[in-house]
């Protein structure tokens, strides 16, 4: 398998908050969003990949600004890193009122999906090469993360967790 | 405010797995599912404070099993600590298929809320008063989840979570 | 089969009214509630038969009580009898406004469903054993409820109807 | 208010059978049909009363058809007779597959609405004359429908159901 | 295959207007109604064929008055002409505020659909014999439109579109 | 106002074909693709404007390819010109079958919005400077597009359309 570029994945997607996506004040629900945003990360995924993807995880989200009906919702996705049969994908998300020339910045996040085959089995993924000075930093933050999510998942115990310790900065 | 129990916010949610929740392999999508544990964890976190809320956060959620077509949902969701105008929401899901007769624990995972008047503003909220085991655990494990909180979303140094080193063995 | 309890079959739905769900009063529509009632009544069904069942019949529902945006309903089900390939569900509904405190009664209902195998075919279901009181009393009421459907639907005749003259205190 | 005829209030309704409508069987599920047959009397109800109007009962229905993916639904509700502040609404609902050229008659029922001014208070609505023999027939099991509505919800004795009493043969 | 006439087609179809259908003016967006349009015309295509049928174009459709929220819209369709594997179907739409008693004509409309088989390849569709002289006329314009189709598609050139040519009086 | 350029307006939206989206062979309906544009290129309106806009017209738009559950989507829409109080919007649609590689122009349609203030009052918009040679061609050909529409609308006599005659080669 050729390895790709993190470009090669970028998915952009727009959406309007219409009223059942908000809450009794008129905001965005937070539920509604993380799902818009699981789709993003998916076809992400998929171009990464060519496969079929199931999501394997999400990386604390945390929303920070209310996001208002009739506002328009940008998430930008991009493949950060793939390991050996999932692939790591970063989000970016902006919530815009253009009536009122606003636009903020509302989320970020990072989504992990499992490439599988036809018959529902995992299967490996071509490598990720970073280009830019930012998608290096990803590229290298990416095992950190995987680290955090597999101590948060009972799957790793804190004391191995090599990369995530620089986190904290300790030796 | 007079302070109240975990147990007079649980929340039980049941949803049918239907076609449109599903992706080509006829596994319930992921952001869909975390979209339906925001309201029940939105619905637990109301019942707390009788105030509008809005989700602050979720924290890491995986997915390690797929869920069917047909399948039936059953999420649990119950407040854990009050903070000054936020609550925790713990939430666990399971997934029956009921004509095979199966059902696993598919996720667990904690919603933050911050809880608003009518007006959009925060307010304060009840304390909560642990009563069972469980209860306390997860009461106790609050302070550290939000540290991790802070850290990630870059609002505290790694080094001033005191109670987060204690889940790396540090003194 | 073994036969099986009430409590078995219990199944608790929490859901949000959102602005779709509601007329240009900010009332909820009868229509998305009787959808609801559907699909908490059939997984009630579903737990008592281990089987793929659809619905065969909805007696008479009254609305009584205006439900505003952004209540939180729950409806609770409960199978209440068994017949040879079908079962009847009881649901209690009920619409809670957080904010303001308030929560009502807002509908009962019974549901019948019918179990089918995978070809579609109706197949036996196993017996339910009420244990407290309210369960017997409505185990009892269901022949009653069954001969009012059955006169509704043109497949009985009302003299033949000997339960359900007892609802007419005639002799 | 000037009195209206029931071929006023006609609406027609048809509605594509989509994969969200069904179950794991392909089978419309009776939740969606029950909605789908509120908006369509909603609709006739308000055409006779010129006024918003809120769902107040459901008559027993039974679904003794299955309806599949892909079938056509067409619903005709029309106004059976105004009380003083409601109305009652004949359904009929067929299903029809149209490559393979079946249609059944799928449903039957009657649904009742309040008429509501813009404060939600319920206001009188005009009277109906019916004018064909079968609009005379519904004409008059409209009182009989309205004493079972009303002890089915516990609001009159069966023994003062003078009409209803008719059904049963009863002197 | 026998000929049809238009009047076999006719489908009626009422639809309310929710929240969810309308933009930040509560005002009916245009999109949402070209997709009942599409129901409803692919329904009437239906009836003519006897076939599935999908989406072959929609001709210029111009939306010149704001339908609110609350609002009934009534979409006839009526098929024009049969081609050799397609229709034309003809759409009227009015969208009616009951309370206030005002109906306007909203829209009018001309999808095109191509029948298929169940391997999805084209198959012949009966004839359309036009009865009334509005169907006659629809029928002989149908030729024309279908030029100007196929001009804007750039599958013909303006200089053979012989029909198209009288609607600029062109000899 | 100062003019805008149509890069200024250039918006991406990307969408999982779900099965709710297809018709019963498993195909994208072309009701569901109208919408999902009309939306795409009101953002695309909304940013040349800023101000809520709604759609005044959409033009001629063919289906030739069927689109498959499961396939994403991607639409790219830009502002061509804008007239007095109104923009003519460029629609260009993909549709990928991301596992097996392919990817196909779908769809290609002008739509036209017009820009309200808050009472829902037609406002003046912005001119458009186009900068590319693609985008001077669309600019060209946006007042041959726009006396077609008010041709088909009947609100200009063809002999009048001295923009379009130049589609005809008439002098």
């Amino acid at each position: 398998m050729e390895p790709k570029t993190a470009q090669n994945s970028l998915t952009i997607m727009n959406e309007l908050v219409l009223p059942n996506d908000t809450n009794p004040l008129n905001n965005l629900m937070g539920g509604r969003l993380l799902h818009w945003m699981d789709i993003a990360a998916a076809i992400a995924a998929q171009k990464h990949c060519n496969r079929v993807v199931v999501t394997a995880s999400v990386d604390n989200v945390s929303f920070q600004h209310p996001v208002k009906l009739g506002d328009v919702i940008t998430i930008k996705a991009k493949v950060t890193r793939a390991f050996n049969t999932s692939v790591e994908v970063r989000l970016n998300v902006w919530a815009e009122n253009i009536p009122t020339g606003t636009k903020i910045k509302s989320n970020e996040a990072f989504y992990t999906f499992v490439a599988l085959d036809n018959d529902g089995k995992t299967v490996p993924v071509p490598a990720l090469i970073p280009q830019t000075d930012g998608e290096k930093e990803l590229y290298e933050g990416a095992l950190r993360r995987r680290q955090l999510r597999l101590i948060l998942g009972g799957r790793m115990k804190p004391e191995d967790a090599t990369e995530l310790k620089a986190l904290f900065k300790i030796s």
